[in-house]
């Protein structure tokens, strides 16, 4: 009965089933195909400086049609103005700088006495002055001295930092971190007068509202935590460097910074408590960390 | 005639085709599911500090039977000696600093003066002083002054920065460098006295032959850098902060330096040229790189 109403699909049912399940086979294998190649190019770039060409190309893509150089095309070049200094003005220079970075220890114990925001301003300024890729540079720095902020973050990062030492980080990890006694628990985020939040802009917003890349902008902005870092070691005062596992999302939505800002460094600012310890730590001498080819 | 040879085959093939079809279909389905989310994952982490804590279970699992701490487990920890400035110390500090890293610039054009090494190692030293993860100092300075050895780096360069500049850049990323005035002939690598290149250690090798888990080791390099670059600048000397794309293996191998140690970043130091030019360009505003909660 069958047959004669449909005398077509009957007989040939398998014919056209065949085509397509064919079809649709070839089509997935020539995805997977495709997939594989991105695979294993992912895995052969990891750790390895060249994925940021991939990275930029994908970018490249989406901002294929702005072909303006971000910097004005007929920048000026003009004479580097340069007082050449002594071989001994070198050697002291550099000495004193070295003393004056020796110095700096990372604090966990924070005095709540205000720091003025003249001050902020100064070492905010001098991180902006790092070299960043193309020029572009990526960052922006939250400086937040309001305490029902710093009570919320405080409370981000706790809730995560609890997991994090709980669950995420592992029993190596946390026993690596015993000897500097560090756990969820962070009270300097509440008693530091000021939390600087350092963001790198993974791209930037043209004025025509199109997106601008961002060469290297984690390692320009790591760079720039590295001026700030000794920026509030020169002035004077203290701080702690921190990554907050996790906490990024949370912290910019709280801080209502755009999806293009991606948290990388937070940094209590502030003098130290009195009381303060620190771990009686040594660094690696030169000999450990310097490689000399001449 | 086939069908008296083959009569199943003939009769009943296609209910075998789709079988075998129907297998291959749904394992290959399965396989795509399991990528896919794996892919919607790894796109989700992209970028997000969150990523660190997979990299580094992975080579928690690797070290998983030394859980010993790397630091020792009975580290004293001892007061924090600290004399408190006035406000107005704290600011005119600070405003000094401000004064000496802002009149960093980036040099392309190198004398090639030599530079007495022991104003290099007190650079070095600086550097070393950074913050890291756990503080494991995941960092390796090699200084080349080598005219030979300098000489074979910029080859390794300049090869793969024509392939970059040509292929692998895309036309928005050297247009966006024009201004700059930048190709891949890099003559500085051959007449500036000092090569420093900076590797970060992606783990460490305990006395014991283990491996050692090095938390945050890119960032933790940058940050040194950061101080690097700043030591530099303090001491008198200039220098330019490059990334050679593709070039990191090469040079590693050139360098003899160890699988565990990836190059960051290569800064040339020196004094300028005395015809230096440097492009006239301006830097962002506090206004456009700070943003206060008060």
């Amino acid at each position: 009965m069958l047959t004669e109403l449909f005398p077509f699909w009957t007989k040939y049912w398998y014919h056209v089933l065949i085509t397509i399940v064919a079809y649709i086979f070839l089509k997935l294998f020539y995805k997977i195909l495709k997939k594989d190649a991105i695979f294993i190019e992912k895995n052969k770039q990891n750790f390895d400086i060249s994925n940021i060409i991939k990275q930029l190309k994908e970018t490249n893509q989406e901002t294929e049609d702005s072909e303006e150089s971000a910097l004005p095309k007929d920048l000026k070049h003009i004479p580097y103005e340069y007082k050449r200094p002594s071989e001994m003005e070198l050697f002291c220079q550099a000495s004193e700088f070295y003393k004056i970075v020796t110095a700096r220890r990372t604090i966990r114990f924070f005095s709540s006495d205000p720091v003025p925001k003249e001050v902020i301003y100064e070492i905010i300024k001098a991180a902006g002055t790092a070299p960043s890729g193309a020029h572009t540079e990526p960052w922006t720095f939250v400086a937040v001295s309001n305490q029902k902020i710093k009570e919320q973050i405080r409370y981000i990062v706790e809730s995560e930092e609890e997991i994090n030492y709980k669950k995420r980080m592992g029993v190596k990890w946390t026993t690596d971190l015993l000897p500097l006694r560090t756990n969820w628990i962070k009270e300097y985020l509440t008693t530091a007068p000021y939390l600087l939040l350092v963001f790198k802009q993974i791209y930037g917003i043209l004025p025509n509202g199109k997106k601008k890349i961002h060469y290297y902008n984690e390692m320009s902005t790591c760079i720039a935590c590295g001026i700030l870092i000794t920026a509030i070691q020169y002035a004077g005062l203290v701080t702690l460097t921190s990554t907050p596992l996790n906490c990024g999302p949370a912290i910019r939505n709280l801080l209502g910074r755009p999806s293009n800002e991606k948290l990388v460094v937070l940094l209590p600012v502030g003098y130290p408590a009195k009381d303060a310890t620190v771990p009686d730590l040594q660094r690696k001498s030169l000999s450990d960390i310097l490689v000399e080819i001449d």
